[in-house]
Parts: structure tokens; C-alpha cells; sequence
């Protein structure tokens, strides 16, 4: 890694180069400041743990003055007598250290660093907002910082991970994530591995004393590695140039923003959490919207609706077909995605009469919604329901609701496990041939009543289960009106009603 | 069990008497109809099984024209021949057979009949109608009918169970239950087992041809064992006697309606599954509103609702503390809370201060919401913590965030098991310690992040977590959101806001 950068160039904020970007998210070595021997559970020593076991290919370099070994590995005593090109440095030191550390990184041309430590402007005092600038001044030098007071950067292509999460998945996607809150940041990137939401780029940066929305927003607007951007943002410092970011990044790509601290409540909160400013509903709406970015509410809905965009071909989906066991279901799907202003409209009179042929008497009904009367009907017979419904033209999403925990009570009356008795692989490999056969997606609902301390083997086999839908590339919610919102954000966002 | 109806007696409906009702939701003894030896699936089979697995103490007597033995009992060939006064039956035999089948238990003195059998209404046939309509007039001479069409009744106490729901929980709890769905029914049955929702009651009553809403509300409403009632209706069939009773059942006692149908789609929908009609959203809204009932709009609204009507003792609660390690969830339940009307209030200076000197030191914040820090901290400070926030006049309900997946880091770090180093039973005894001394109920959040089919550790120790919480009587909610939502409706209800 040529370091071309010399140590004091003074570079504008804003400016960063792709190349500087690239040394950020997928450098060759890491520095890791704060190793300490004695205290297992710090947060340096957590990251250094937590980058090995997510199998980070480069070099990782622990720093701590005192020296000594870890894990079997020599502390350096300084950045400067590292033996190799460092791209990234991991800074976990005392927060009266930190400016020290992150000079040290500056001279050795280090490009960018993530500060982990707390103490600072969140503090609300001068000594901590003291540190913080000088933070931001040595950042202005030519590092680009993450944080302080974050859980950093998780790049699963690289092998990046945030604080302290040594088994976040390694496959690479399509979802940039920002966030000030490290919280809800490893919370979504352990939510994706299960949800099937992968990440180009997620970055945690706290206080956001250098890098911040508006940066990464720039950055992500042109990441090819990046399709949807989703934001969490509590405050913002300069306004006018993330509004700009925002609506140019939203006119190439989606762009996905909760924004917390809209209540007095939350607003307390923010200033003591990112120590930033919060703002009126209101006035938070509107500008969402003036942007074009797609606005949720709770942290829920943020990870659903990133997941349908980024699982879903990039379109509205106006008119779809429901088909499960359990008319009710359907019943309550139509009066959700009524509200959320979805049409499930009823088939032609003979794609009726053809999957009628198909379906058990009595109990089922082939009128859209379609109930297949119960849970147990073979993949064989849903695969061609589904093809049936996508014949008709007004059709361009389907919706499949498994309730695949009621073959607990086969399994109880074969004495078999749930597990090999549920077609669960049959279900997702017939439904991933129905859309390329079709070309119109499927959407798969994974409700499971069953969640007791006894039922760990439904648990298991919905989790499973999932996992197949997944690998054959078919979005799954938990619940119906989770699928329903999540598809009618892509209807604001594909028919231009956010604007 | 004495006979005490005469076999032709001429009952006007609704006028049932609370004894005949003893005997349909306590019988002594069953009969099942339509027990097959050669169908191991069919609806009297699965029955007999499932209400043997129950525990059912009573006798189960197996009847079907054939005769034969069922799993080593003797079948019997008709309903006369049974050796005993039997109080309930099971009717699970064709359609065509089901009004002489209906006759015979009329004729035997049975007091009520839950008929399983499709192929009524529902179909929108001339012999459908005239079958359903036979039915009617069998049961207006004498005998209860819940269905046909239907799931039937569960009752934990006696040990009656839905179809096909041998594994429902035996634990009694105040929550009457009520729909014309058989699939919502069960769902709702099993979802209670792990949620903690326990019932009284729960009738599934399809297509209801005789018993129906309006008379269970009548019944509900005088009922000591259920002290809330929650309805998943689809249609009615008589709107004036169901907003009588709603009115008259919900001045004693919360009435929870979730009403399917709703949309011109879920209106077609309804009409297929159970053969009522719907009405439109917003007289149903004043109709519910008007009657003081709660209004819901999903199943898991509706579960999570029940659940906190069925948990917290019954008031409104309009300032709240939340405490959470991770100050992000804080910002965004304040959000949340305010969009339902619930203050966060800051607490007293005092207060704050003595919580500050409780919490690690940085990271956490002492104003409401009170952000721990980190999800490790001990179940001993968190209780000091939930303490000293009750100690706050304003505060009358607290929420307290656990994100214990996190423990998983340390279970690796540590390489034991996660259920062995998360401290799920202190902290659940330390809660029921909290509102104890208190007199200030707290309501558990238990989020977990981590899903996927690698995490069934984890899975099996939130579920045990919650088990724990249940067990010292802590209503637990997946989400901050959920739990907000739900408080919000007793408040509505509670401070009459609902009118």
C-alpha cells in the first residue's frame, strides 16, 4: 500500500478521495491502539478479538505503550515503529489520549481511524467538547475519523466489524447503513444476518467529530459496491449540506431515514446520547419528502423496508395476490394493504376456475386473496397456484404466508422431528422457480406462533426455513403487515409520491 | 352430571343458562363424532387425540356408525348407546350427516356441540344454506351449537382444546377469547403460550349458526373467570343485539375487537370464509368507539393489547421511565411514546443525581430515558436503578429494555454456554422485587437481534428469559413499540378517552 498521502497536507473537509475511501474500508492493516494486557474485556482488546474471528485477511497490529504480548501476539509500543503500511487504526485509549493517538496515526499516514472511546462532547463539558475539537482539528490535517464515542466500521467484504461484534455475517450486499448510534448499528447488522439484509458498508460515527451523514451520504450516492442507503440519524450539524447530500442521493438511489429524537423526550435524549441537536416532526417530514428519501419510525421498519428494496427489483408494486392457509389471514392482509393503499384484486373469472381444480373442498377459496384452506398443502400444488395467479396481467407481486409450525402436529403424530417432516426446502426452491418462471417476485411471509421455551424445534426449523428462502432469494417477513408497509414505501419511492 | 333438560325443550336463543354453559365449557364427559379408525388425519381423530394429550379428565367417548376401536378404545356406533350422561360433543362427521348426528346429542340430553365439519354456508350453495339452516333449528329446540365451520372451544381448566391443537397450554387466565376464525383462534392459543397471554376461554364459532359474538359478549361480561374479552370478528350477523352487549360487557370489563374485513378485497374475502359481511372502516370504528371498545388493527396488536389489559393492573399510565442500556432505543421510544400520547418526564434533580452515581461512567445518562450504558450492567444495579426512578411521584408504570443477546460476546469470550453467563433470573427476580416494594408495575422488553439458525442458543435463552419474567409476573413485549402501543390503549380505555 503506497502511502501517497504526506502527513500534514491540510485537506478541506469533504474532499476525500474514492482512494482514500478504499484504504478506509478495505485496508491491508490495521493499527489497534489500546491493546491492554490486563483488561480482558476492553474495548481494544474486544476489537482486536472480534477482527480475527471475523477473518480479517490483513495484518492487525495491537498498540499499547506499556508493550507485552497479547493472544500470543507482540504490542507495539507506538504507531510509529509499526514494521508495516497501516490503511486503518482502531483508537480504544482514555479519551485525554486520544488526540495523541490520532496524531500518531497522522504521521504515519494512516488514512483513516475509528476512535471508540467516550468522554467527549456527549459529556457536556468543556474539558470533553475541549478534546473533541482538537479531534476535529487533527482530522482537518488529512485523517479521516469515525466516531469518538462509536462502534465503528463493518465492512463484511474487508472483515471490518463494529464493536463488539466478532460474528456479524462476511457476505457483502447491497445496503449502505449510517448511523450516530452504535446500538442500534450492531443491532441491525446482527438483525441482517437472520433478516438476509447484507451490507456494502455499515458506519457507526457517534459523535461524528469528522465524518458524518452528509460525508458518507456523498460517498454512498456513488459507492457502486451500494443500491440502498439507509440512515439513523438523532441530530445533524450542518443542515443544508445534508439536505443537499440526501436529495441527491436519493435521486440515484434509495435512500431509507429514521429519525430519532423528534419528541421532547427523544430531543433530551439525543443531547445526552450524541450530544446533537434533534428537530419538529414536522419539520423532519417535510423535508424527507422534499428530498425523495423514504421515511420510517421505529428501528423495525427500518430494517424491513431496506430489506424489500434491497431484495426486490427496483419498482412499485401496485397490484399483488395473497395465497395462504388460513383464510383470515387474508382477510386482515386485505384491509392492511388497503390502507397502505395496495389492491388485491380478484383473478379472472378462469384463472379462478383453474386454481380452484387444484385446491381442497371445502375450505378454500381461489378469489384473491386465495385460501389454500390449510397449512399442509404440498409445494407442488402452492408452486402452481403461484404460477396461475402471475398469469393474470394485473398481477406483479405475489405474496406466499407459510405458517409452517402447525406441521408440529404432524411431526407430534409421526413421531418424526419438525424439521424433516416440514418441505421447507421443497417450498422455497418451488417458489424461487415460480418467479423465473414468471418474472414476477415473491415475497415469502414466515409467521410462527410457536415461540416457547418448549417449541426450540419449531424455532429452529423456521429459522431454517428462512435461511432457504433466503438463499433462494426470496424476501421474508415475519408478518404480513410488515411485508405490506415495506412494499408501499416502494410504491411512494418507484411512483414518485415522495417529492 | 344430571339430565336436566328435557330433549325437546323449545329454548329461545340467548337465554342459555350459566349452567348449560358450565357443562359446554366443563363438561364431564364427550363424545366425538366421526372418529374414523381408517383416516389417522381426520378433524374426529386429531380431536380425540388432542383432547387426550390435553389431559382431559373426563370420559372421551369415540362414536362412528362403523364401530371398531380407536388407540385401544372401543368406538361406539351411536351417540343413544353411550354408556353415560356425556355433556359435550365433537361433531366431525361429513356434512350430510352432521343435522342427524346434531339430533342424536339433542336427543341424548348434550348440552352443547362444537361442529368441525365444512361445507355449509361458507360454500354459497342452496344445500350448504339449507344444511347450515337445519342446524339452526336443531339447536333452537335444546342444544348449543358452536359452528359448523369452526375450530371449536378451548378451555384450560377442563382441558378442551381447538383443532388441532393438542399442545396448548393447561394454565387458566382471565382472558375470554372470541372469532369466527378457527386459524386466528389457534394462532392465538399457541402465541398466548409463549407471550403469556392465558385464557379463560376461547371460542372459535366459524360460521355461527347458533352461538355467536353477541351472546358469548352476554356471556363474557358475567363471567368471573374473564376479566378481559378480546373479539376477532369478520362480520355480525345481528347488529344491534352485538352492540348491546359489546356496550353493556365493556362497562364491566375491557373488550378488545380486532374487525377483519374491512377493505372491499378483505370484504370478498370474508364472504368465502365464513359467509357474513363486513361494513366499512370508519362506521365500525364509531360503532366500537361508541360502545367504549378497543380498537385494533392486526392480530399481533390484538395479542400484545390482551397481554398488557391481562398483565398490568387495570389503570392508565401516562408517565413512564424507560431504562435500557443503549441510548439509541431511548431516543426513539420517546418518539414513539409521545406519538401515543405517553410522557417520558424527566425525574426529579435528585433523583437523577443518586441514579447517576449508580451507572458506569461514560456512556449512560440519569435523565428518563435512563440509559444504563451497556447491556451488562447487573441485575442488582438495574433494580437499585428501578428503584429510585419509582421513587418519582410523576413515574407510574416503568419499561425496562433488556438486550441480553448481547451476552452472547461474553459466553464466547468466556466459552460457556449463553444461558449460563446471562443473569435472566436475578434480573427477573430483581423486577418482581421492584414492583413489589413499589406498588409500580414494570413491563419487560426483550428484544433479541440475533435470529438466525446459528443463534439457537440465544433463542432458547430469550425465550427462557421470558419464561422468567412471566413466571414473576412481568408482561414481556419483543419491542419498546409494541409495549408503547399496547399501554397506550388502557389508557384510552381507562381514562374514558374511548366514548
Amino acid at each position: 500500500m503506497p502511502e501517497t498521502r504526506s502527513s500534514n497536507a491540510r485537506k478541506p473537509k469533504r474532499r476525500r478521495a474514492a482512494a482514500d475511501y478504499e484504504r478506509i474500508f478495505h485496508p491491508r492493516a490495521i493499527a489497534i491502539l489500546g491493546v491492554s494486557t490486563e483488561d480482558g474485556f476492553g474495548f481494544g482488546a474486544g476489537m482486536f478479538r472480534a477482527i480475527s474471528a471475523m477473518g480479517f485477511e490483513g495484518g492487525i497490529y495491537p498498540v499499547n505503550p506499556r508493550g507485552g504480548a497479547f493472544d500470543g501476539r507482540e504490542i507495539y509500543r507506538s504507531v510509529e515503529e509499526l514494521p508495516d503500511p497501516v490503511d486503518f487504526a482502531v483508537i480504544a485509549v482514555a479519551a485525554r489520549h486520544v488526540p495523541a493517538a490520532l496524531e500518531a496515526c497522522l504521521k504515519k499516514g494512516i488514512a483513516g481511524a475509528e476512535i471508540l472511546s467516550s468522554g467527549f462532547s456527549e459529556l457536556g463539558t468543556d474539558e470533553g467538547r475541549r478534546l473533541e475539537n482538537e479531534i476535529s482539528r487533527i482530522a482537518d490535517r488529512g485523517i479521516c475519523v469515525v466516531g469518538p464515542n462509536c462502534f465503528g466500521i463493518y465492512c463484511p467484504k474487508s472483515g471490518l466489524t463494529l464493536l463488539p461484534g466478532p460474528d456479524l455475517s462476511r457476505e457483502t450486499g447491497p445496503v449502505g447503513f449510517v448511523a450516530q448510534s452504535g446500538g442500534i448499528s450492531i443491532d441491525f447488522a446482527h438483525a441482517g444476518k437472520w433478516m438476509g439484509v447484507k451490507f456494502s458498508k455499515m458506519v457507526s460515527f457517534g459523535n461524528g467529530a469528522d465524518l458524518r451523514e452528509a460525508e458518507l451520504l456523498h460517498y454512498f450516492a456513488d459507492d457502486p459496491e451500494t443500491q440502498v442507503v439507509s440512515l439513523y440519524i438523532e441530530g445533524i450539524k450542518d443542515g443544508d449540506a445534508f439536505f443537499r447530500e440526501l436529495a441527491k442521493t436519493a435521486a440515484k438511489k434509495p435512500v431509507i431515514v429514521l429519525k430519532g429524537g423528534l419528541s421532547r423526550a427523544g430531543a433530551r435524549s439525543v443531547a445526552s446520547h450524541t450530544a446533537s441537536m434533534g428537530g419538529s416532526r414536522e419539520i423532519w417530514s417535510s423535508i424527507l419528502k422534499q428530498a425523495r428519501a423514504v421515511e420510517v419510525h421505529d428501528t423495525e421498519e427500518l430494517a424491513q423496508t431496506t430489506l424489500a428494496f434491497a431484495g426486490l427489483p427496483g419498482r412499485a408494486f401496485r397490484n399483488i395476490s395473497i395465497v395462504g392457509g388460513g383464510g383470515a389471514i387474508g382477510v386482515t392482509a386485505c384491509d392492511t394493504a388497503e390502507s397502505y393503499g395496495i389492491e388485491i384484486p380478484p383473478l379472472s373469472a378462469d384463472l379462478r376456475t383453474r386454481i380452484e381444480g387444484m385446491l381442497p373442498r371445502p375450505g378454500s377459496s381461489a378469489t384473491n386473496p386465495i385460501d389454500v384452506a390449510n397449512p399442509f398443502v404440498a409445494p407442488a400444488i402452492l408452486k402452481e397456484v403461484l404460477l396461475a395467479a402471475a398469469a393474470d396481467p394485473q398481477i406483479d407481486l405475489q405474496i406466499l404466508v407459510s405458517l409452517l409450525f402447525h406441521y408440529k402436529t404432524i411431526a407430534r403424530f409421526m413421531g418424526r422431528p419438525i424439521a424433516e417432516v416440514t418441505p421447507f426446502r421443497e417450498l422455497a426452491t418451488a417458489v424461487r422457480d415460480v418467479v423465473e418462471q414468471t418474472g414476477k417476485p415473491v415475497v415469502a411471509v414466515l409467521s410462527s406462533a410457536r415461540r416457547d421455551a418448549d417449541s426450540l424445534d419449531v424455532i429452529e426449523m423456521t429459522a431454517l426455513a428462512r435461511q432457504e428462502y433466503l438463499r433462494c432469494g426470496i424476501p421474508v417477513f415475519d408478518e404480513l403487515h410488515d411485508a405490506l408497509r415495506a412494499v408501499s414505501h416502494m410504491n411512494d419511492y418507484y411512483e414518485g409520491r415522495i417529492k
